[in-house]
């Protein structure tokens, strides 16, 4: 692959950028700290700033207010980190993929792959599956019965859609997820455990992003379902019959239980849980393993946990959690009237 | 696939349930709320009576007591979600995997597989391992050396059993799941780690089910064992040498350090964990993300953690925490006498 | 197989231990509970120095101040833990994996295997990758694109390197691990997210573990790494950026996000979080589920949490801990000023 190179004009007029100072040729990016004469750094976290004066790279994307204080090449924008995020994708070389199936590919003579579809090698396709134009279905990838594959989705590898799962356009998903396995649903039948059929499926929508070894159970009665454009990082367990709403992001290892709804814009922190059948309104910021215990229909920021403390003084504070109701009871204006 | 149809009086028949009102034909199962007259609902959790009146749901499965303020035709069921899983298996659909060997799988030739089980794509079995009659091994599934599949086992897809891992009869393992690999086993010497090699295997009772992407350890000396009828969802981990009791469940993300042992008919939470070494006696419930530090030798309901506030609110409480001891010390009857 | 069998006084010789008692032959490993009269046990943890009167084991390795209380055959090791791994590595039996590439095997024109490298059946290689001698890819790896696999690393079975991953030597990794997936770097835009190219890799170090179905992210600019000899449990998340240094062990389920810096010779409890951009120094321990939300610059070990309750308890004390900060200013000396 030879590295592709851009100018800076080309760059301001190609994202509608403004261009101060003379034009450079920009040969890759990278941080401040570490971009060279033919790199394109940028400056979004104002703390950063500092770098500004000492940084050798060629052009710099940054605030009109922070253009002040530079005296080299800048390309100015409004929101550094995303004119930075699509300058540097020029940049990303992803792998083509050509049409076709593999040869070493198993495909179900009941399902279809469109022609102008990528299968990739050791993968297998399932009784009545569909996999549109454009989709790529990476090496090791499984896809069961009933599936639906959209437009220009990348299944990267190892991948396994078990039943019943439609994905929109664009989706990508990362090696090692599982999506529409069944919901973990049990009934006690006379002291030995009996499976609660899951007749549901998984809908994720447009442009949704699922992250590595994730998994997504399949719906009992009905689907669970990702809105468009939410975005899941890796190890997130999503339960049967969970509603994500459009645009959410999840963090690693976070994780929703089954049949909660989770609403339009909400950042979940990593390792963070939701309880099942809970309601979380739009907007709702959860952050790093705080556990959702009761439905929030007020946007905002939740937490639960407690601060990191050296071993020793967290035992003293640990011990003395267990007697807070009595210790509350005895302080001055304690007892039930205490709510 | 031609969906089935049933009358709620073969049901009736079927199951042990009471049949009243008219008979129907049943053609599929679905909630209360999303029922149409050809379908079958359920009433099970009380929560949901209210919407007995508006179901268009043409048979109902519910209580006896629930059973006079529905006009329909209701089968009357001890319990009915026990006799709605039930039906609804008659709707499930499981796609049939035929006995043999894919060409496109790997058998070593001191393997042996039973003429009745099926092997699928791009599967690779190891040496000295033992398929029974009626277990399925789906696409890309990894068995490697000295493992057993019990008859009618079924490893859905790419399930990993990497040494020494020995499945009783019908065990369910979902897409992902890794059991088998060498536990984290570690010795400090010179400044470096070594490996204590983990020569154990894993026993997996009969009926268990392991949920996609869980991994089970394999003992040090000695095995990692799931007694019969264990439940384990979405990934879990179990470290080396763990004993989970019969009928016992435990839900996503929960993980048991090496050597624990939990009793039978224990339901532990997401995402909760419980230390190695410790014991957990029968019919012990541990809450959602908590943690286990000490054995538990009574039976009842465990956690730790806090609850979830707004942000701002749990900053206060959370810096209070750290202060605890001083706070404790000073109210009313505090200090050291205070157990 | 046939078992292999040793002498007392040959481990002695191979091991630099010193023999005391009768000579005996060693045909196995085993806990000193179990062992019997041709096996070997160990006393490393005092705890079960009670054992030694009661065990069966033909040889015991042991400390010299254990020997005087044991009348049958012993080694005496400075350290009987690190003695007995070295043994017990004697009764590994791994299989062996014959050079060369299995024809279901799919390996791009433009990678190199070497010849003295073993690719198993059903992996697949990608553009510009290179598999050094002594390498293990197991049946069903994935490598993708610019990775590197070094002398005498093992691949267990459907791991997955996606995008220049660079491994040291003698690395080992269990089945379902995914590393140089593209971290999660995300901007918002106009209502939607849009992603930050994942331009860097992974570096691994030589002599480093890694479990089943652990993660680790590739860098956005510049690589994620850890030093050598660091030891990963299963389903462990690294995200994109981080860097841990030499001999660090994490054991299951914790986490790390974008840009920390974990030090040497540290030890992560199970399900343990450390948040991003964080630096964590040298030898420090964080116990199981205790989350890090500020840099550590002391060694030493750190909690955070509270105890494990009853039910009944423990919610009477969480209800206290939304009242803390009042209950605190109400208490003697309380207020503002009780940092």
């Amino acid at each position: 692959m030879n590295a592709p190179v851009f100018t800076a004009s080309g760059l301001a007029q190609r994202f509608g950028l403004a261009l101060r100072g003379e034009d450079r040729e920009v040969h890759g990016v990278a941080t401040l700290a570490e971009a060279g004469p033919t790199q394109l750094g940028f400056l979004a976290n104002p703390r950063y700033r500092g770098q500004l004066s000492q940084t050798r790279a060629g052009v710099v994307v940054l605030r009109a207010e922070d253009a002040e204080a530079f005296a080299g090449s800048a390309l100015v924008a409004r929101d550094p980190y995303v004119a930075f995020a699509r300058i540097a994708a020029l940049f990303e070389g992803r792998p083509a993929r050509a049409a076709g199936i593999h040869p070493s590919a198993v495909v179900d003579p009941t399902a279809h792959v469109d022609p102008a579809a990528h299968v990739g090698p050791h993968a297998s396709i399932g009784a009545r599956s569909r996999i549109a134009a454009g989709a790529v279905v990476g090496p090791g990838c499984v896809i069961g019965e009933d599936c639906e594959v959209g437009e220009d989705c990348e299944l990267q590898a190892r991948v396994t859609l078990l039943t019943r799962v439609r994905l929109g356009k664009r989706v990508r998903i990362l090696p090692g997820a599982v999506l529409g396995g069944a919901g973990f649903g049990l009934a006690m039948d006379a002291g030995h455990w009996i499976n609660v059929p899951q007749l549901g499926g998984v809908v994720v929508g447009d442009d949704c992003e699922i992250g590595a070894n994730t998994t997504i159970d399949r719906g009992a009665l009905g689907d669970t379902v990702l809105e468009e454009d939410v975005r899941l990082d890796n190890q997130i367990q999503i339960g049967h019959n969970v509603r994500i709403g459009a645009h959410t992001a999840m963090a690693g290892c976070s994780a929703v239980a089954g049949s909660a709804r989770i609403g339009r814009y909400c950042l979940i922190g990593g390792g963070a849980g939701i309880l099942g059948h809970l309601e979380v309104c739009d907007r709702v910021v959860v952050t790093a393993m705080s556990l959702v215990t009761h439905s929030i229909r007020t946007p905002g920021e939740y937490s639960s946990g407690t601060p990191l403390m050296d071993n020793r003084s967290w035992r003293k504070s640990a011990a003395r959690f267990k007697q807070l109701d009595r210790i509350a009871r005895r302080a001055p204006g304690g007892g039930k009237d205490d709510e």
